[in-house]
């Protein structure tokens, strides 16, 4: 089934604890969709780029199912900029440079062939733009998932709210959740934040894997355990792509589907990081994905059954 | 089969955010024999208190299948005094006082009739102080785990190295994890403590649960979802007593045994933290506990047969 997702592509400039990248291919809308086409070849990308953006990276895009003409390119325009340095443990990062350029005055357009698309997905972006997309819609998708980050609850959070009340899954990170509901406990906070409007959340924990909560029912995936994490970057994008991607191919939207969604998420994040950029997500295959799924499964897998009094 | 366990008992006085405590009895001893009296009624404590410590306390103890032969009370002694107070976020604390009292020169003597104990913990002490015990067993056990934390690290970190040579099983936070094995990842710092000598290794994460490493295994567990933390004191201990009253219940020392002796731990911990000290504990029913751990089942279940491609 069809999935759309707006998001930023742009460039970015990375530095780790293990090296430096030189300006790459990035943004939330570049790892989204490269994630989910491991699952899903019937994509769309509402976005925009500069002139200085390289034809060749559409082109690839392209060939993996993705259709580009909901990217916009204007005139003169220069692509969105983005560099940042992570500090040793990962987990926090310096934004060393920020140039919006085209996505300053981004009006989104969704292609008419797109306008029914059954799944979408808001990448990370003002809420105001997530929401021009959402009315664009002819037809109400059955999914609508979104992120967000804390820099739109610190200058936008009334029209975040606005968003949130027309969406049916937010993905955030636990700082992300704190932040919005004002509580600690992960498990209040969600009650919270689903009170404003999401009937589903996913709370990502980086290393420590992520929670699904759907319907009064909880879920806790693991992340897939690395040696290293060479650079964090679009790992959460690839991990809504990677689950967003399975859910619009099967297109099943039980509990237990969901759960599996987040196990590919998860999978597929665990390859982002490997590398710098979209670097490892294009060198593998859905086998590898397929196998990551699996002892992520072993991991957590156990039977209470061998234990009689339960 | 018997459980012998060495560990401090002592008075507490905890202040948390959502209150303070008056003096209350606590120790690494007391919480790990309380939880693991769940599972195992036939146990030995190894320890020392003070003529001020109660002795409806140590009847209690008795009550519940302690073996209390192994306490000290030296004429004149008091008991090991810890007050502290938690931060707001609950996972770091300052200690306020610490008055080892009849701790400082305790000489742990294992009593006879636990001298073939076919499972040891050694609960935080000094690394020498846990050798002596090992030392004073007729039999090897067939299970030795250990606690331990970063202040002997700190101090006695060549005492620490001789301890870990002669125990199967070391029990400690990712914090710890990081100090011992000089390792940010916690898949790499799990293989560098295990080439110092334990064969397996759990690793506490707080409210993200625990990992198992077991010759060249792994397995996550979660942690119980909780509204609210009261006072995390003795969770640790809780977790580890609740791990072992398990295995030595059950006496399988399979990969599947020690996943569900770690569920069991994850459960017994989640109530130890919902009131002050021993309260909770104290309260509770092996039914109450087995309610939990049929939750953290279905908290990490899935099915990846219902994909057909993996």
């Amino acid at each position: 089934m069809q999935l759309l997702t707006v998001g930023s592509v742009a460039f970015d400039a990375i530095q780790t604890p293990f090296g430096k990248s030189d300006k790459i291919i990035g943004g939330a809308g570049t790892y989204i969709t490269l994630a989910a086409s491991f699952f899903n070849q019937n994509q769309g990308l509402v976005s925009v780029v500069g002139e200085d953006f390289p034809s060749k990276t559409l082109q690839i895009m392209k060939s993996r199912g993705i259709d580009i003409t909901g990217i916009q390119i204007p005139k003169g325009g220069k692509t969105f900029f983005w560099s940042g340095r992570y500090h040793n443990d990962m987990n926090s990062r310096d934004t060393l440079t920020t140039e919006l350029n085209v996505l300053e005055t981004f009006d989104p357009v969704v292609p008419e062939h797109f306008k029914n698309a059954p799944f979408l997905m808001l990448g990370n972006l003002s809420p105001d733009v997530q929401r021009k997309v959402v009315h664009q819609m002819d037809q109400r998708p059955a999914l609508i998932a979104m992120d967000t980050m804390n820099f739109w609850m610190d200058i936008a959070m009334e029209e975040l709210h606005q968003t949130l009340k027309v969406v049916d899954l937010l993905i955030i990170n636990d700082e992300e959740a704190r932040q919005l509901s004002h509580q600690y406990s992960l498990k209040t906070a969600a009650a919270k934040i689903m009170e404003l409007g999401p009937k589903s959340l996913i709370i990502k924990k980086g290393e420590h894997g992520a929670l699904l909560f759907h319907e009064g029912s909880m879920f806790a995936a693991p992340a897939f355990p690395l040696d290293e994490v060479f650079d964090p970057t679009g790992a959460g994008d690839s991990f809504a792509g990677g689950f967003m991607g399975y859910l619009s191919c099967c297109g099943d939207l039980s509990f237990n589907s969901l759960k599996i969604a987040l196990i590919a998420g998860s999978a597929v994040a665990s390859f982002c990081v490997e590398k710098f950029g979209t670097q490892r997500l294009e060198e593998i295959a859905i086998e590898d994905i397929h196998e990551r799924m699996s002892v992520l499964h072993q991991l957590t897998h156990f039977e209470l059954s061998a234990y009689g009094a339960v």
